[in-house]
């Protein structure tokens, strides 16, 4: 029998003892962050599935987990035989998991979740969705741990002082900035509940995760004092005593929500209610006044500053040419060594971590080749794993953390000669990335004013790609840093207008189910252009620094102005990278970036 | 001395008696509109100011009217001596007249407003400023009928039947429609406060404004009846017969406070907060569940039917046919009589008005020489009438209400010899037009989406415009119709995605102050284009028929395929317009048509 269905029973039992009808997971921990440690991949560990977004229902006679459309084959196949029902999401058809509880749950009937990994949002949306049907929530229903045997702990990193050499400003000025817009907001005390944001503002990084830097905390700042909720044992005695200085208090993980509940009646409260478990929203006294927003580190680190910027500027070239000497390896022994999809992601691993001050990959690099390329999220793994032949499409996407900077980058290359089709979609989906790259606008402007520039020439072909044009990076941090954005939605994140100082994606792309997936990107930074009697007008800087492979390209397709761009950017390239290559490295290059 | 100081004199006496220690009043009537009857002109009356945006505060020692950049020139000279002070509307170092109230008003002062022409959002806005402050509203605040002598009184035009030949669908089918609205959405009663909604869903027109053909009521849709609050006498016997087969009902204008008083406790009432004034919203019961939303009859409207849509493009020949003859009389007279501002509108309207079904200009006629057409809102006046001179450039923003549709269309031509710099901004605006015109973007795309269109030529040279792109339409009735429209921000409008049958402008712009303003403007329909794997497509077809001044174009600016485009609109315009024109005129837009 499928080890879920023996899960699922153990579950069962629990819920019928603690008297719950229906019992919802998130795939997500107490940070409601991208990535998760092991402690909390409850969805994978119960049903199988290894996708990063999911929602599980489980009741008497129904068990479901809910994706979107990038894992729906992934998560057919996972899924097979554990007794769980995939449920796809965004499909008219079908019930998102609030109308399933909405429509299939009886009156006085319970709903049992786990408020700590649950974020307020979601289950205010609860309520709403339950309101005047007298079904019940409770709240305090963690039916895992016991019944999880061998349960990772939490991960137990030691953080790290991240040198002022790499981020450029001391913990003290961030905090007095931070400390300035909360008096700007009448706020009184802030809680961050995004790692992400603590380390940003502390100098710290950490490795309790895989693909981020950090270190799982909590913190709390007001007007004298920052708490910090995390392990003692994850913070060295050197960095305690640096902290005493700026009168950061250390405090254990769990303390945080005892802390929030002593809150003074009347004070003012800044959280984000997308990263705010329920557990800790709950312990927060009535009487405080709370003020949803963003959180002030989340808005100051998206705007790099100039150390971070030359450090990033430099990185690129590190990348660059880890992603050149990679694909150099790969064109001379494609069809004569095997190569597979998951060799290939652990050479281009290999030849990042030659580079100096790399620390490892920013996310799960994407290695894939043929139809694997037009799933959007695939990863190889040992059941797809696909040998590379020289023929067909191969697409790329991966980054590396650097302590002086994080990257992502994706270029696809035709391992054989392209056809008419192939050669006409590589080309659109490079008007759009350089559509985009080459846009000039004035302050003010937001992301979802730009985002056609990168979509243009494909949906003037009636094409399209489903995903977001752009996302933040942080700066030695996640890989996908909020607010800032470039979409056709006008979601809160890219309501803000973009200013000098951001690192956006620029990644437009096109995807031929079972055939092959062409994505192009780079990575932007927002700099200053004129000022004039019409206002401030800004643009944006290429950073990324790896050729594109021009024998994919349809030249006829490309006006005058994206050829020089080419040509100027290849130019770049070639400068930038060429003195870190080998003399044979160098003369492929050269041919790689030869003007068009 | 000046008139408006005499009756400030008389408000501020009056402010005394009833102990108002400021006063405010909204340049509007109680139906929120853009144009609003003499009646209500009491911001005109009592300061001297045309303009339609205006917010007026006297207190004490205080009186101030708020206005926007648009009208700031002529604000400064209309209230000049008439105790008013212009304050100025978005610009930072200005308070807004909220902060004005905020920071100036002392504790259990009280202010003054007559609530039946301040919509619920302004109210709602105004007691969040108030908070905590312990000032008091007194909301049935009429000070100005007691004063205001030889006051108009409310227009009393009397409604027609809009003809199904014109409209293209029965009003019981439309009420149909809107009933089924009502039952999806879960809605007992509607409010109806905008006429032109109402207009449309009854199929009647009036002539109770001066640009829009209406009458003024109200109106509540229920499951069983349509109640219509307007004047008895308005509604001829033929028409009231024809409503009665409709359960249409017609209750005396001022009945509307004491039905809505009387609604069932616990029944969900759909209004629009934007257009419903605080009077009638104060008139609803507490225990009335209100949905605030944009109206059903403004989303249903927008999208015109398939009669509507061949009724308009007729109108388009008609109308353009009126402007080439006007710009051809222009150009033959100009320099030889007399010709201002203000007679070339003249000119203009007598041409439109010979027309058939055509009743008059859809707004208040730009015609704007040099300078004048940098103002965004210039309309000439006895005071700016400008005497025409064959130099210089000219700006004629205009439309029609037609029976079978509204127009609005403007051109800018160059009356002497355009110089370079002239001829580089002219055909940058025209690159912008065209931009939007030939876009085609999947379902689901919002106007947002696409105004980077219009403006991308601009902003790649450090130019830009500081209004929309592109607003909705009305079918004879108001020119600016929302809640479609095509802009830089994500307002609640334009977050609809765009759907076939809706009429929008494309009015991309350039002002250089004190020089002149070019503007183009067509308006295009939203029609279907292809449908594949990646979805359905949409596109734009332009529906404007006018040609554009090619002298006015520096044609090496122009990509391949914009020039297809000006040649390809030129010979549809000469096609469609020529067999209206006399033998000379013909000869003469052949000319202006000619391919370049």
């Amino acid at each position: 029998m499928n080890i879920s269905r023996t899960k699922l029973a153990q579950v069962r039992a629990l819920m019928k003892k603690r008297k719950i009808d229906a019992y919802i997971i998130f795939n997500t921990d107490p940070h409601l962050g991208e990535y998760i440690p092991g402690h909390w991949k409850i969805v994978q560990w119960l049903t199988g599935f290894t996708g990063s977004s999911a929602v599980v229902i489980i009741a008497k006679k129904f068990a479901g987990l809910w994706t979107d459309s990038r894992y729906f084959i992934q998560a057919e196949d996972q899924l097979s035989g554990s007794g769980f029902s995939l449920m796809k999401l965004n499909v008219p058809t079908e019930p998102t998991w609030l109308e399933w509880l909405r429509t299939k749950m009886k009156k006085r009937s319970c709903i049992g979740i786990d408020d700590r990994i649950f974020s307020v949002g979601h289950l205010e949306k609860l309520r709403k969705t339950l309101d005047k049907t007298k079904i019940k929530i409770d709240l305090k229903c963690d039916l895992i741990t016991e019944i999880w045997s061998g349960r990772p702990s939490m991960p137990d990193s030691v953080a790290f002082d991240h040198s002022i050499i790499f981020c450029g400003k001391e913990r003290r000025d961030k905090i007095r900035e931070v400390r300035e817009e909360m008096y700007r907001m009448k706020i009184d005390s802030h809680l961050l509940t995004s790692p992400a944001d603590i380390m940003w503002l502390l100098n710290l990084r950490g490795n309790d995760l895989e693909y981020s830097p950090l270190i799982l905390a909590f913190a709390l700042i007001t007007k004298n004092q920052i708490l910090l909720f995390t392990d003692e044992k994850k913070v060295p005695l050197k960095l305690a005593s640096e902290f005493d200085k700026t009168d950061v208090t250390i405090l254990p993980y769990d303390d945080i929500s005892l802390i929030l509940s002593r809150l003074k009646k009347g004070s003012f409260l800044l959280l984000t209610p997308e990263t705010t478990n329920a557990s800790l929203f709950d312990s927060i006294p009535e009487e405080v006044n709370i003020v949803k927003d963003i959180s002030i580190p989340t808005r100051l680190k998206a705007v790099k500053n100039s150390v971070e910027i030359d450090n990033i500027r430099k990185v690129m070239v590190k990348d660059g040419v880890a992603l050149t000497k990679f694909l150099f390896w790969l064109e001379k022994n494609i069809g004569k060594s095997t190569i597979t999809e998951l060799s290939a992601a652990e050479k281009l691993l290999e030849l990042r971590l030659q580079q100096s001050n790399c620390i490892g990959p920013s996310f799960s690099t994407i290695t894939a080749f043929k139809e694997h390329g037009a799933l959007v999220h695939y990863s190889p793994s040992t059941g797809t794993n696909a040998i590379l032949s020289p023929e067909g499409i191969f697409l790329i996407d991966s980054g590396g953390q650097y302590l002086d900077g994080t990257t992502d980058i994706t270029r696809t290359v035709a391992l054989g000669k392209p056809d008419t089709a192939q050669k006409f979609d590589f080309t659109l989906v490079l008007k759009g990335l350089i559509g985009l790259a080459i846009a000039k606008f004035p302050v003010g402007t937001r992301g979802f004013q730009l985002d056609i520039l990168a979509r243009k020439a494909l949906w003037a072909n009636g094409l399209n790609y489903g995903h977001g044009t752009g996302h933040g990076v942080g700066f030695f941090l996640n890989v996908h840093e909020g607010p800032y954005s470039i979409g056709t939605a006008a979601s809160e994140g890219n309501q803000l207008a973009l200013v000098p100082g951001l690192i956006l994606s620029d990644e437009p792309a096109i995807y031929r189910e079972g055939k092959y997936g062409i994505r192009t990107e780079n990575l932007l930074l927002v700099s200053e252009d004129e000022k004039n009697d019409f206002g401030q007008f800004l643009k944006f800087e290429t950073l990324s620094l790896c050729y594109i492979d021009t024998s994919f390209i349809e030249e006829s397709l490309l006006d005058p102005f994206e050829l020089k761009w080419l040509n100027n950017y290849h130019s770049i390239v070639y400068k930038n990278i060429s003195s870190f290559l080998t003399d044979e490295e160098k003369k492929w290059l050269k041919a790689k970036t030869k003007e068009i």
